[in-house]
């Protein structure tokens, strides 16, 4: 059966969301390179903004496309990224680079969701963005070997892994009860039956958080730190 | 006759000062997202800021093949460039459009030199670069527009444009005391005889401050300013 394009709210909201977390994540890693340790970070770190704001237009064109004015679309998580941002200001270039790999990998997440739900044209789109996994290798390796050489890093930045999940999560609560469609939609299984959830269900709300916390904690394994 | 690989350590310098131009143009262009005075301003400014990462990327990997460490060829104009970036802060949206479209036309200006000096295939991926001119008429006709709508901006405006050149000279007299052999490329006459220069020659660095003032007015009336 072929899907039609993506009209569905939840859907529209989950490209929304995904835009902005682009926008936002470019110019956090912008801001974020006065903590780089050499001109040759620097470079690299524009080089991982640059691959933001790529998406960002990704998603943008795609909202233009589905008829939707991506700045509306786009307007319900403007301050929940931006409170998530502000209470988790890295101090360190580790620290940089984990928010990186942390925040990446719920986008991730989210985006696998938009591959399963959206039409087919928006489903490809999503996956071409989800294929460029070099890059989160690069930076999960970088954690890895620095926490290999100075064992004592593992607890700090466990520590701080653990804050940016916990703000991500407090935040996702309250995007969860303003667009309870959406979490139903982030809740459901695409393989299960999708009547299963009802809309702003508070156990589909948990479900959707305890996957959450199930796959940060594989990418917490990724860069040798702990849950 | 056909021009080697660029060996000439003026056109190294010239390549590694623009690299480090653009990375410098990308980071302050995501400083500036805060005066965009909407989300779609703000995505906008991201897309300008990208296209500064992709001539950065460009030239670090041309640096590269050229056998340079392109840190080592940048690192001479950091000191300047980030001054010049820290003495002409940005207060306001069409500050920020200013100074991107003056800082530019001065890095259009060098660009076209190295045209013209380093060897072919250099010279074809610079003309690349300088074949992307549609974003500097929007930055210059959304300048224009502002100017036409309130006639009074048009006096701070120019002001601010002056002292945007005026800080660049100040900081390119360095430059040119520091890396004679740059300074006298940049006096050359392509068409003309490459001999009339010496090192360091003082009349050729004012003759290359004289033809970036031209150019800066022809720039300036772009935008509905006076010099």
């Amino acid at each position: 059966m072929t899907k039609g394009p993506s009209a569905d709210p939840g859907v529209i909201d989950l490209l929304g969301l995904l835009a902005y977390a682009e926008l936002g994540s470019f110019f956090r890693l912008a801001d974020d390179a006065g903590l780089a340790p050499s001109l040759r970070g620097k470079g690299q770190l524009a080089a991982l903004a640059a691959a933001e704001q790529a998406h960002y237009q990704t998603l943008r064109d795609r909202l233009e496309e589905l008829g939707v004015v991506p700045e509306e679309a786009m307007e319900p998580f403007v301050a929940p990224l931006d409170a998530w941002h502000e209470r988790t200001e890295a101090q360190s270039w580790l620290e940089s680079l984990v928010k990186t790999y942390v925040g990446d990998g719920i986008a991730g997440d989210f985006y696998r969701k938009v591959a399963a739900l959206a039409d087919e044209e928006t489903a490809a789109l999503v996956e071409g963005v989800l294929a460029e996994t070099g890059r989160a290798e690069f930076v999960s390796g970088a954690v890895r070997a620095a926490v290999a050489e100075d064992p004592r890093l593992a607890g700090r930045l466990s520590l701080w892994a653990r804050r940016l999940v916990g703000e991500a999560l407090s935040q996702a609560q309250h995007v969860a009860v303003a667009r309870p469609r959406l979490a139903a939609l982030l809740a459901e299984d695409p393989q299960g039956s999708a009547g299963a959830t009802a809309l702003g269900d508070l156990a589909a709300v948990s479900r959707m958080f305890a996957s959450l916390t199930d796959r940060h904690k594989a990418r917490l394994d990724a860069m040798g730190l702990s849950a």
